[in-house]
C-alpha cells in the first residue's frame, strides 16, 4: 500500500489522481491533500477518500471544513502545503499545483527523501537546477507524470543513458495547428480554448496553441533526463497517439502509445516500475485510427517555442523569465486585454528586457518572477 | 570482445552480420562460420574475417579451402555445423542458416550454455517447445534477430511479464498487399518477388506474399515470449516503420520504430543489453515520411496466417507440417509448378491429413517433415 501526498487535488490531473487512488483501493491510499478555492469538490474529496491531512490556502476554507470533519486535520496556505508534501506517512508527493506555489514545498519534500511525481511545469522550467542537484544530493526520483515526459520515462527503461542520440517530444499542434500566423490575428478566447485532443485547463489549452507548453515540456525534458538542447526535438503529430519517443545511437527508436488519457502516464507515476491494470482506459485500436501523422515543427510559425528553446539555452534566470512573461500575457490574453498573437510578443519583449541571473537562488527566481509579471503588466 | 559463432554466413543475414562485425571490429570478432554452396562468398569472408574454423556443407569445398588457407580449421556437413555451434571460444551462436538444418547444431549449441541469437524460424516453429525446455533448463537466452521480434524484445525491456496484455506484430502485407483473391490467381514468380519493403531472399519473400512468414512470427513469438496466442496480434503496418509492439494492461503501449534494415535487430542482439553507434543506418525521419498506415488483417485475405494460428494452438506436431508443407508448396510455386494461390492449397492438405504427435522428439519432428515434403510433393 502506496501512501500518496497530493498537491492540487481538486484540478484536472488531481482529480484524475484520484480517479486511479479509487480504482486500486488495495494499492493506494489518499494520506494528505491539498486544495485552492474550488471548497465544494474538496469536500467530496474529503468525503469520499478520508485523508489523515488536508490543507487549503485561505484559513477560512480550513476552518469551515475543519467544523464538518472533526476526525480529520486541516492546515493552509503556504506552511499549510508543506506540511502536505512532508506529511511523514506518504510514501509519494503528486505535485499537481498549478503555477509556482509548489516549490518550495516540492523541494522540503525531496529534503525528506520522498519521491516526486510531478505534474507541475513551474517548479522544473524556474528551479530545474534546484530541484536535480536536491533530487540527485538526496537520491530522490522524480516521476514525470505529463505525458510526453512519461513516454520518454517509459521509453528509457531497461536502457543505457550513454546510448541515447535524441529525445523526441510529440506535439498535437494545439488548437490552431491548421491555422497561418495571418489567420491567428483575431482568434478568440473561445477559439483557443478548443483543444483537438485533450481535455485540459485554460492555461494549459492556450499554451497548447501557442506551442508554449511543448516549450515547457522542451525544458522539463533537459533537467529530467539531463538532456542537452541539441538533443532534443520536437515533432508535429496530430493524433497525439504516440506520446513521445527516444532515439537510440544504433538509429532504434523506442516508443510509447496510448489513446489520449492522462490516467495512464498518473498510474505509471504512481506504481512504477510496476503497472496495474487500468480497465477503464480505452485500448489503442490503430486499425481504428488507421493513419497517424507526422510534420517538422515550424519554428517562425510557433515562435514561443523558439523562445523557450532560447531561454532554456541562455540557463540562469531566463527560464523564470519565459514562464513569468508567458502566464501574465496568458491571463491577459483570457481577460481579452490583448489579441492571441501579442502573447508572443510580450513574452519577447520581456525575455529581451531582462539582465540573466545565473544560478539563481529561490529568492531570486521568485523575485524575477514577481518582476517580470510587474513588466508584462506595465505593457498592458 | 565478444567471439561470434556464424551459422549460414553467405545468406542475408549472414552477410549483415558480417557488416556488424566489420563495424565494430573492437567489440566483435568472427570465430567460427559455416557456408554452403557458395564457395567463392565464403572464400572473401574468410579472407576479411580469418575465423579459426569453417565448415562447408560438402566435403570437396572444405578440402579445396583448406589448400587455399592453411592456418585455419575446415569441416563439413552436419557434424561440421555442430562443430561450428559449439566452438568452445565462441560466446554467442548466430544461427542465420535457413530451414530446419541447424535446429540439431542450436540444441547442442544450448547445452553448451551458448547466447544464441536465432534468426532460424524453422527451429522454433517446428522444435520450440524443446528448445525452449533446453534453454530453459541451461539457463541460455534466445535473442530474436528478426525486426518483428527484436522489436517486441526492445518494448519489453524493464518490464514485467505480468504487465503484457498483448502482443501486437505488425505485417508490411507484402508483395500483393493491395491485390484481392482474385487478382492474385494468376500472379507470376517475378512479381511475388518485389517485395515493397525488405530486400530479402526468394523463400522469405514469397512468404511474405503469402502472410505465412507472418504466421510463422507468430508461432515464434509464442515461444520466444511464453505468450498464449489468444495474445498475440497481427497488424497491416504497410510503410514496416513501426517493427512490433507490446500492449500492457494499463492500456500503454511500448513499440520500437527504425527504418528498415535488419543490421539494427543483428547488432541488437550481439550488443544486449548495450547497444552501438551503428553511425551506417538511415536514421528515422517521420516528419518525411508523413504519415503511417494501419489496418486490420483479414485472415480470409490470408489464409496462411489463419493456418499458421491453428496449427500453432494444435501444437505437436502440426507446426511442422505446416513449415515443411510451405517450404516444398513455395518451392513448387518457384518452380512454376503451381500457381501461387495453390500455396495455401497444398499446405492446408498437408495439415488436414496429419495425425498430430503431442510433445514431438526431434526424430519424430524430423519424419514428420519428411512425410509431409512427401505428401505435398505427391500433389503435384
Amino acid at each position: 500500500m502506496k501512501h500518496i501526498s497530493l498537491m492540487g487535488a481538486t484540478g484536472s490531473i488531481g482529480t484524475q489522481t484520484l480517479d486511479i487512488i479509487k480504482e486500486h483501493p488495495e494499492e493506494f491510499k489518499l494520506a494528505a491533500m491539498s486544495a485552492g478555492r474550488n471548497i465544494d469538490l474538496a469536500r467530496k474529496i474529503i468525503r469520499d477518500f478520508q485523508p489523515d491531512l488536508v490543507s487549503l490556502s485561505e484559513k477560512s476554507s480550513a476552518e469551515t471544513l475543519k467544523a464538518e470533519f472533526p476526525g480529520i486535520t486541516f492546515t493552509y496556505g503556504h506552511e499549510g502545503l508543506i506540511e502536505v508534501a512532508v506529511y511523514p506517512k506518504s510514501d509519494i508527493l503528486v505535485n499537481a499545483v498549478l503555477g509556482s506555489i509548489g516549490l518550495d514545498s516540492t523541494l522540503q519534500a525531496i529534503e525528506e527523501k520522498k519521491t516526486i511525481a510531478i505534474a507541475n511545469k513551474e517548479t522544473l522550467v524556474t528551479a530545474g537546477h534546484l530541484v536535480m542537484e536536491a533530487a540527485k544530493r538526496n537520491g530522490v526520483m522524480l516521476l514525470p507524470v505529463d505525458s510526453e515526459h512519461s513516454a520518454i520515462f517509459q521509453s528509457l527503461q531497461g536502457e543505457i543513458e550513454k546510448n541515447i542520440e535524441r529525445l523526441i517530444l510529440t506535439a498535437s499542434g494545439g488548437s490552431f495547428r491548421d491555422r497561418s500566423r495571418k489567420e491567428l490575428e483575431n482568434v478568440t478566447v473561445e477559439e483557443a480554448l478548443n483543444h483537438p485532443n485533450w481535455s485540459m485547463g485554460a492555461k494549459i489549452t492556450i499554451d497548447s496553441a501557442t506551442m508554449m507548453n511543448k516549450g515547457l515540456e522542451v525544458i522539463e525534458a533537459h533537467w529530467l533526463f539531463s538532456m542537452d538542447y541539441s538533443k532534443i526535438d520536437v515533432l508535429l503529430h496530430k493524433e497525439s497517439i504516440i506520446h513521445s519517443m527516444v532515439e537510440y545511437h544504433d538509429s532504434s527508436v523506442i516508443a510509447q502509445l496510448g489513446t489520449p488519457d492522462m490516467r495512464v502516464p498518473i498510474q505509471y507515476a504512481l506504481t512504477y516500475p510496476d503497472r496495474l491494470p487500468l480497465r477503464t482506459a480505452h485500448r489503442l485500436n490503430l486499425a481504428e485510427i488507421g493513419k497517424l501523422h507526422f510534420a517538422e515543427m515550424d519554428f517562425e510559425r510557433f515562435r514561443c517555442l523558439k523562445f523557450a528553446y532560447e531561454a532554456g539555452k541562455a540557463g540562469g534566470s531566463m527560464p523564470a523569465v519565459l514562464n513569468a512573461a508567458n502566464e501574465a500575457a496568458v491571463a491577459a490574453f483570457l481577460d481579452g486585454k490583448i489579441t492571441f498573437l501579442q502573447i508572443e510578443d510580450f513574452i519577447e519583449r520581456a525575455l529581451g528586457s531582462h539582465d540573466i541571473i545565473s544560478n539563481p537562488s529561490l529568492d531570486e527566481i521568485r523575485e524575477t518572477d514577481l518582476e517580470t509579471r510587474k513588466y508584462v503588466n506595465s505593457l498592458l
